[in-house]
Order: structure tokens, then sequence, then C-alpha cells
């Protein structure tokens, strides 16, 4: 057979038995050549070899963090991602490598090129923290093609696929304002993430833009959980009875909806004494009394895009120009922040 | 350094080559010590070597439909069971290889075992049709490991993980009649799912057991998706109209949650003129109006114990056995199954 393998192919046997083996060197243009002829023959040898031999996996690795007690693919946010970017990768003929790294695990994500386990890989929830920046320089300089999604670091020119938050948030704050709300706070995420950066950023811009106060108090902290969202709602509530607080916009929606429970339960009426207003607009905030005003985000297309460039790189290394992308994000008004209930 | 791997193996160095490269036979103890012995002392062959030598690929693959229109990930089902088969799979040093299966694409899963690509493979949403019956009777005559996810094939003794939906079925009928209704409906999806007929079967059974008639006109059929639920509203409204149904079960809450939408339109109030009860208690049925009574399904569990058993049988394949099992379900009771607002 591997006689055939070679007439048809134009090569020697010793050619053909270098290719399917994985062993010595061969043109990459000649082992494609004997591969194809292999299969046009029926004549399959282990996938395996082929790919050690083609020094290709076919995978697309998908680096997630694994958040201790948290169910992964239930956040709204990663199951979006993660859709995107499985059609994507689906489409060129690759398959997904899920790698979920725990929190304390040693970042060698170039190993996982050096052993061929990948081919490329897209990180989610990447954070800005010396470990990391250092395992991607690792990246950068073996050459290994890689993508971040939603997440940038100071300094590096790294792929990247984003939403524009900034803009988001911006007008976010012009729609309070122009719903004569003048006491507008910020429930942030952790600043580890660049989008919460970003996001605290365009507050303030905007609210100097508009030459509305910035007050420290305004701003509160919680890690994108439901449950921070809930445990700010006391604090929350003293300052709107306080007078201090008309309107609070936070960084997802998870932490708005447990926002929304907390204040719910202490008695203050969202959307009338306070707007609230959430991010990633997820399929829940139709569905909460009131309905919560959202920032949409493209998360779906955020993973899509990622993939295609990616794939598209590790397939045309000549053409492949860094990339650096920030998808448009769309305010999705509802009952949550307009008092006087129109829609 | 070939040589010093083979000195602390004990064995030649053409030996360690046949391993590293993954050409020529090897025993598999042999083959386990030489990669031993290369870890060791720091020298790192291709891991693609390594698991062409011991016939490996350290992946756990999950088969999945690639639904058209659907971001998969989305969905409360897939998102729970993946979680659950994801951090078994990282405990038990797996990674998750998805493989995302198109409608019309052939259903060649043992291809992937001789290829390599994966060790064992779930399979989630599989459908009782000819081709995938004889994919997955390929698999076993193969003795390559896999687990069926919430279905089963009548006649075939495969290694299953279900819920028992039968159970959940005969409990939402029974609270129900308890709660005074007699004229209990049944929205289900397609029969190419076990857990439809189970379901079915089950409804069935309840209605007989308490003396009940089974009207084929309550029986409505939708896919599982939001937009048949939302469809059915209409023969509903009308069927409760002409005092001839006064409660639904439907067989998944995103079938419930549009139909509970379709009859907001309609103006029928739910929770007091007709019953309504879904099944799988994700997480937005606490924030509809009324909140949604549900059969809770442990699909995290499901996921969880599904990969646990299968990656227990490829460690130990002497010991395993096949397994069957069914995890138990229960009825959370809401508004919209109890019109005299108790809870």
């Amino acid at each position: 057979m591997r006689k055939k393998v070679a007439e048809l192919a134009g090569v020697s046997e010793a050619t053909v038995s270098r290719v399917l083996s994985g062993v010595g060197s061969v043109k990459q243009e000649t082992a494609k050549r004997v591969l194809e002829a292999a299969e046009r023959l029926n004549y399959v040898p282990s996938a395996l070899a082929q790919r050690f031999a083609l020094r290709k996996s076919g995978n697309l690795g998908v680096i997630l963090p694994m958040l201790p007690k948290v169910n992964l693919f239930s956040t709204y946010y990663f199951s979006e991602v993660l859709s995107g970017i499985g059609i994507a990768a689906k489409r060129r003929g690759y398959d997904l490598l899920l790698l979920f790294r725990e929190p304390e695990e040693p970042r060698d994500y170039a190993n996982l090129f050096r052993t061929q386990k990948i081919d490329a890989c897209i990180l989610i929830g990447a954070q800005d923290v010396p470990s990391e920046r250092e395992a991607l320089a690792e990246l950068k300089e073996g050459h290994h093609p890689f993508c971040l999604v939603n997440q940038r670091f100071g300094g590096e020119a790294y792929n990247s696929v984003d939403a524009d938050q900034g803009a988001g948030l911006r007008e976010a704050v012009r729609h309070l304002l122009a719903r004569g709300r003048r006491q507008i706070g910020f429930l942030n995420g952790p600043a580890v993430y660049s989008n919460s950066r970003d996001r605290l950023d365009a507050y303030r811009e905007a609210l100097a833009e508009a030459g509305a106060a910035y007050e420290p108090e305004r701003v509160l902290l919680g890690n994108y959980s439901r449950k921070t969202g809930y445990l700010q709602a006391k604090a929350v509530a003293d300052l709107v009875r306080a007078g201090r607080l008309d309107a609070v916009i936070a960084a997802n929606d998870r932490m708005a909806i447990g926002l929304l429970q907390g204040l719910k339960e202490l008695g203050i009426r969202v959307g009338d004494e306070l707007a609230l207003i959430g991010c990633d607009d997820s399929d829940v905030v139709r569905m909460t009394d009131p309905p919560l005003s959202s920032i949409r985000v493209p998360f779906f297309d955020i993973g899509r895009e990622a993939a295609e460039r990616l794939l598209d790189a590790v397939a045309n290394p000549a053409d492949a120009a860094p990339f650096d992308v920030k998808l448009p994000v769309e305010l999705i008004e509802r009952a949550s922040s307009m008092p006087d209930g129109t829609t």
C-alpha cells in the first residue's frame, strides 16, 4: 500500500515512510502531497502521525479560569464568547480544546504549543498580574499565535478583540443626565481587568464633560458576581435616603441584578427613587421587575471575531498583521432607568 | 541527553529513540519508564510523540450538536452539563475536546478514536435515528469508551447518565391534582429524544393512576425552543376558554417561558385560570411573572457523574462495569401552579 501511495504522490517509498511516521525531515508541500495521496487511496495512517508530520494539532485552545464554586458555562459572558469561538473554529475545521486554569496553577501557556496540544489559543478572563504578563511575553517571543478577549495589557501590542466599554459607559451617563439624574454612582469590578479601568475612566470623563461632580463615595466595588451586587445594597440605600445618590450604573448585569434584589428588600423603588443600568444585556434582564436597562455587549461576535482573525493568521502567517479590535456596544433602555414609564 | 535518559530508564538509546519518535514497537511499561526518566531529566520531547508512544491523547471528547441559529452554550442545559464534565475532567488531568456535529454531517465517532484525537467521549443531544445507532454500535464494537447523557437507545445497554424524568412528571401531575386541577395538558418535545418518550409515558401513567382521562387534544408538541412554546399559546388559550384545560406541564423551561409570554399577550392569567409547570428549574424561572414552578434536574451533577464514571473506566478498564445511572429530580413549587398564592 505504501508503494501505491508513493506512486500517486510521485515520491519514494522512503519519503512516504518518513511522512507517515513523522520522523525525518520532509518539505511541508511533499508531506501534504503524500497525505492527500494516502487519503485518496483510503490508506489512513494515524491522524496523530499526520499531525506529527505536519506539526499541527488541529486544535484551537481556549484558556479559561476555573472559578471556584462557579459553574463556568452558566454565566452569560463565557457562554456567548465560547459559542462564537466554537462556530468560527468549526467552519475552519478546528476543534476546540478547553483548558481550565486553576487560580494557583502556573500559567505555562507556551508549553501547550511546544507539546503540540494546540496551534493557536484564545485567552478568556486573563488578569493583569505579573505571572500572566510573563506567560504572555513568552508566547509572543515564541511566535505562538494567540488572542486576548476583553482584556488589554498596557504597553503590550497583543492581538485583542474587545468591546468599546468606554463608549457604553459614556452613553449610559448621558442617558441618565438626560432623564434628570444628577447624582450618578458606579458599581465597578476589580481593576485587574482592563475593562474595569476603561469603564471607570469613561465614567469620570462623562461626568466631567457634563460639568457634574465626581464623588468618590458614589463609586462602589464588587467582583462581577451577583452576591457582591447584593451586598452593596445597604450602602446604596443609605446614600439614596440621604439624598446623595439617584442613579447607579453597574459594570455587569449580575451585579445589577443582585443590587436590585437587595434594594427591593430594603424598600428602595428602582426605576423611581433610583435609576439602575446594568451592562452585558444578558438574557435575564428582560425578566426582572422592573426590566433592567443595560449596555448590550456583542459577546458572541467578540468570540467569533477573535477565532476568525486568529485562525486566518495561522493559515496565512505571511499576511498576518497584529490586530486590536473594539466592537461597538449599545444602550438598551428599559423601565429601570425610565421613571416616567415610557419605553 | 538521550544517553542520560537511556541510563536512567535502564534501556538502550535505540529504545529511547523508538519511544520518543513514536516509531517501532515498545512495551507500554518500557515507554512509560522512558518518558518518566525524560521528565525527571527535564528532557521534554513533544507531547505528541509521548502520546503517540502511549497511544493516548489526554483528551476527553464531548460531542455536541451544532444547532442552527442557537448559541449553544447559552442554553441552561448544555451549560450546566458541560460545566460538570469540565470540572471532573480537569480533576483527572484530562482536557476537554469539544466536537461540534452539524445536523447533516456523517457521525463517524469511531474515527475520533482511531485517529487518537480522544481517549473517551460523552455524547450530548444524541438522537434516536438510524445513523446515530450505527455510529454508536461501531463505538461499542471497537471497545471505545463512551457515555450517553440524557438519552437511551431501546435494546442497547450503553453507558448512560440521565435524570429520572418519569418520576418528575408523575410528581408534577400529582401536585396539580392535589391543587384541584383536573384537565392537565402536556407540552412535549420531539420523540427522537428518549426523555420526551419517558415523560409522555409517565404523564399517561399518572393520569391513569388518578383515574383522570387522557385526552389527546391536551398533548401539544414543541421542539424545546422558546419559540415553539410561544406558538402553542393560541391553542392553549382556546382550550382554556372552552373549559377543556386548566393546567399545562411543559417538558422544559424554555417552552414554558415562551408559552407564558404568549398567554400573557392573549390575556390568560397563568397561576389562576391556568396552572403552568416547567422542567429544568433553570436560573430564569425565579424571575418570570409569576415565578414558574419547575421540575429541578441536576444537569451539573449529570455531567460530572458521566465524566467521572467514564474516566474511571478508562483508568481501570479491567474493573469497568457498564453503568446506567438515573439521578433524582425534584418539583420546585412556585406561584405559577399555586393559585391560592401560598408558597
